[in-house]
């Protein structure tokens, strides 16, 4: 007798109640893309894009080469080497990543690949254009976006940060022992203690929903502990070396886009009716970065 | 040929390295906990226990009544007339929420239990001693735990926060539809635009790898479309109703112990060796709130 299908109302992208009767409804999320330009959107470049292909259906991904190019440029030769083809999901830890690569001692080719780059933590500050928050951050001075991504800062130096459906490369030890060869997605939690500890490569676009649903590893880190357990990967290849017809053309709304802003605020303060608070803040973390096909 | 097994180090609870040579090396996690004090540790009261019973397994659902004593009691109402018995998993949004309750219009018996409460989306900040983080919140003046739980607050009020594992009761579009009959539990990033929006109700104490890895509705905010991808509930039983032969006698780390001091400097401050940056701060909800069966 019970159910409330109103809290479907939660985030539905429903006409929004205005505070004071004269003024017009605040647009919905969804109101705002529609009405966004063109021009406020980037088609998502192909040599940037990695399509890696689950039982359970197709993963998207954008590498961000312009915070971590070096292992942008490694990746790209791996999945160019077919490298990651018959790699596996190994790890699935709950509130925290999902991790893909080979066994140590696997031959599988690398290509013109490399299995170990200096890191690339953090990058200067100058030169880059952030999309600032406004709002206080638990672990840096500054929060935002930068060319798609959310970014953090300490005003001399900046850095790619560990939210939801961000992906890293695995290291050891050392700075120096990670690669790309070996891959983990944050399916919980932002663990942002990881940010400027290892390499962020890029986010998922699409697919999120196959990555987070991995049943969980019983061994210690939500390793499985025995190789059954394991997702195969069938196939990961750059978006380049796609034919045209096998691409999916997404585009990402630009973060510097004045409709970006216009996503940001319609986050910060919830007019929609359900919301009896209007908050009036966001983290870094819960800020959508929408992608759609090209229309 | 490629494995950063190592990549293990990342959370593992291992010696960690002192930052000077003459300092003794900081206890892990794991060595912290191994040294607390018995009276760190309260038993969890049966009478705010939950035992849920999935295909997938069981999930331990800790009450909250000092935020929210009618829901808590509307909740062990149901449960005591195994209203949830039957009832299914609706919805599963990915990096929002896992949701569970029965259809509009179910005739089963509420038993002691009501359609509606008044809202308990936050209570008075007096009288609640909370153990404060010192780190800034994007949300809220001030963050810390109380009574088990996370908890913000803005001087004179104090409220639950919506942390990964954290439980709220559904509402429709006014502030008194929601009763406990319908609950959902954060699977993804803190929403915590919902605080003070929405009606807390508790936390999962373990089974959160049961619920988190439900399949992604493919609906509009992640209902099931179809009642073939519901996952049925076999039962909810409040603890103190079952014998206690059948009971998980757990215990939670106390949030006003030193131990839980010691616990969150641990993970304010990463001195495991793979850490190269010590971080240095914390969010509300990167903090681990260990729960243990009684030695």
């Amino acid at each position: 007798m019970r159910r409330s299908a109103l809290f479907a109302a939660l985030l539905v992208a429903a006409c929004a109640t205005a505070p004071a009767a004269e003024s017009p409804p605040a647009p919905s999320l969804a109101e705002i893309l529609e009405m966004s330009p063109a021009g406020d959107w980037r088609a998502v470049d192909p040599e940037n894009t990695l399509y890696m292909e689950l039982p359970g259906g197709r993963v998207i991904i954008e590498l961000a080469p312009e915070y971590a190019p070096n292992h942008a440029a490694n990746i790209r030769a791996l999945a160019h080497a077919h490298y990651f083809d018959g790699a596996a999901i190994v790890r699935s830890q709950d509130n925290y990543v999902v991790q893909w690569g080979r066994d140590e001692g696997d031959a599988t080719s690398m290509g013109e690949g490399r299995p170990a780059l200096a890191p690339e933590f953090d990058r200067a500050r100058a030169g880059v254009q952030i999309t600032r928050l406004p709002d206080p951050d638990s672990y840096a001075r500054e929060t935002g976006f930068a060319s798609g991504f959310p970014v953090a800062g300490n005003g001399a130096r900046t850095w790619l940060t560990h939210c939801y459906g961000m992906i890293g490369a695995g290291r050891g030890d050392t700075a120096d022992s990670g690669s790309g060869a070996e891959l983990y997605v944050v399916i919980g939690q932002a663990p942002r203690h990881l940010d400027r500890n290892i390499t962020v490569v890029g986010r998922v676009l699409r697919g999120m929903e196959v990555l987070s649903v991995m049943p969980r590893g019983t061994g210690p880190l939500g390793f499985y502990e025995t190789p059954q357990e394991r997702t195969a990967i069938r196939s990961v290849r750059l978006g380049s070396d796609l034919p045209a017809s096998e691409r999916v053309n997404l585009e990402a709304l630009r973060t510097d886009s004045a409709t970006f802003n216009s996503v940001i605020e319609s986050r910060r303060f919830r007019r929609e009716s359900w919301f009896l608070d209007p908050v009036g803040h966001i983290n870094l973390c819960n800020v959508p970065l929408p992608v759609r096909v090209r229309p």
